[in-house]
C-alpha cells in the first residue's frame, strides 16, 4: 500500500465514524431533553477516566483504557445499541456485533485494523485491569444519567432494582470504590421513587 | 478534605461536563442533517488522534494529545462556541475562555485542578508538540466536515478561500503531512464550488 493510499483509508474510516453521532442510546442528556447519542458517551467515559483513575482496584494503563472507550462502541454503527436490559436482543449482540467489528475495522490498514480489533476485544472480554475498569465506567455513566433524570430510562422500560443490582455489578471488578458509590445511588434512587424495588 | 468529600467533587464535575453536549458548533454532522456538539467533536478528534498520530511533524505523547482534545472545550460550557472566523467575537474569546476554565476546572479537587488547567493551557499555546499536533487535528475535522457537506458552513458564513487557508495554516505546525491533504482538500472544494475564491 503506498502512503497515499494508507491516508485515503484513514481518512475514509474517519467519515464513517462520524456515524456514531446518529447512533442513540436509551439514556437521556441529564438535562433530560433529548436521547444521548454514543460519540457523546464514549467522550463522557473517557473524561470519567482521567477523573476517576485513582479508583481502579489495579493499576492501569489509563492512555489504553481511554483509546479502549473511544472505540468501544463503533460497532454499533452497523449492529446498533442494545439496551442492556433487553434480555431478547442481547441473544445476538455478540454475532451481530462481532461482524460490525470486521466491517468497520477493516477499513484501516492493516496493522491498525488489527490493533482496533484487539482493544474492541479486550474491552469485550473484561480481563485484564484496563478493560475491567473501562468497562466499569462505561456502566456507571449511565447509572448516573438515569438518577440525574429521575430515573426516565428505568421507568420507560419498567426495570426494577434488582436487575439495575444484577446488571451492574461488574462495576466491583474495575473499582470497589465505585461500585459502593453507585450502590448508594441505587438505595437512594429507590428511597427517592426513581426506581421501583422487584415485585414480590 | 475526606474521601468522600474528593468523590463527591469528582462527580459533580462529572455531571456538569454534561452540558457540553449542548454546545453546539458551527459544523453540521457529515450526513448535514444537524449540527454538531462540543462533546461529538471532542470525541472524534480524539479518536483521529490515534489514527493518524504517525502524521506528527515530532514524536509525541499520544495519551497527552488525548487528553488534551477530551478537555479542550469544556470552557465552551460557559463561553460558548465561537466561530473560527468570526473576528468580532474572536476578541474577547481569550478572556472569556480563561474564567470559564477557572469555573469548570475547580470544582474538581485541587491536584486535578491543576493538572486539568495546565493541559487547557499548554493546548492553547501551541508550544509543544503534543498541543501542535492535538490542535492540527482540531482544525482539520471540521475542515473535514465542510468538504463532506459541500461547504455548508463555508457559504452560510460567506468564507473565502483564502481565509480558510490562513485559518488552518497553523495544521502545518503539528503536521506537514495533514496539512498537505487540508491544502487538496480546500484546492478541490474551490474546483467543487464548495468554497468560492477570495475576492478580487
Amino acid at each position: 500500500m503506498t502512503a497515499t493510499e494508507r491516508l485515503k483509508r484513514q481518512m475514509e474510516f474517519i467519515r464513517e465514524i462520524d456515524k456514531l453521532k446518529n447512533v442513540f442510546r436509551q439514556t437521556l442528556l441529564m438535562d433530560g431533553r433529548r436521547y444521548e447519542n454514543d460519540a457523546e458517551h464514549s467522550w463522557h467515559i473517557a473524561v470519567m477516566a482521567a477523573v476517576l483513575a485513582e479508583y481502579s482496584n489495579s493499576r492501569i494503563d489509563l492512555a489504553k483504557v481511554i483509546r479502549m472507550q473511544l472505540i468501544h462502541d463503533l460497532v454499533e454503527i452497523y449492529a446498533g445499541d442494545t439496551f442492556c436490559y433487553d434480555e431478547k436482543a442481547a441473544a445476538d449482540k455478540d454475532a451481530r456485533e462481532a461482524a460490525a467489528s470486521s466491517k468497520i475495522f477493516s477499513m484501516l490498514p492493516a496493522d491498525q485494523c488489527s490493533e482496533f480489533m484487539a482493544l474492541w476485544k479486550e474491552f469485550e472480554a473484561r480481563m485484564t485491569a484496563e478493560a475491567r475498569f473501562a468497562a466499569a465506567l462505561d456502566r456507571l455513566q449511565p447509572l448516573l444519567h438515569n438518577y440525574a433524570t429521575s430515573g426516565a430510562a428505568w421507568q420507560k422500560h419498567g426495570v426494577t432494582s434488582d436487575k439495575v443490582q444484577e446488571r451492574n455489578r461488574h462495576i466491583s471488578e474495575g473499582s470497589e470504590t465505585l461500585w459502593e458509590y453507585a450502590e448508594s445511588l441505587i438505595k437512594d434512587a429507590v428511597a427517592r421513587g426513581y426506581l421501583s424495588p422487584p415485585e414480590v
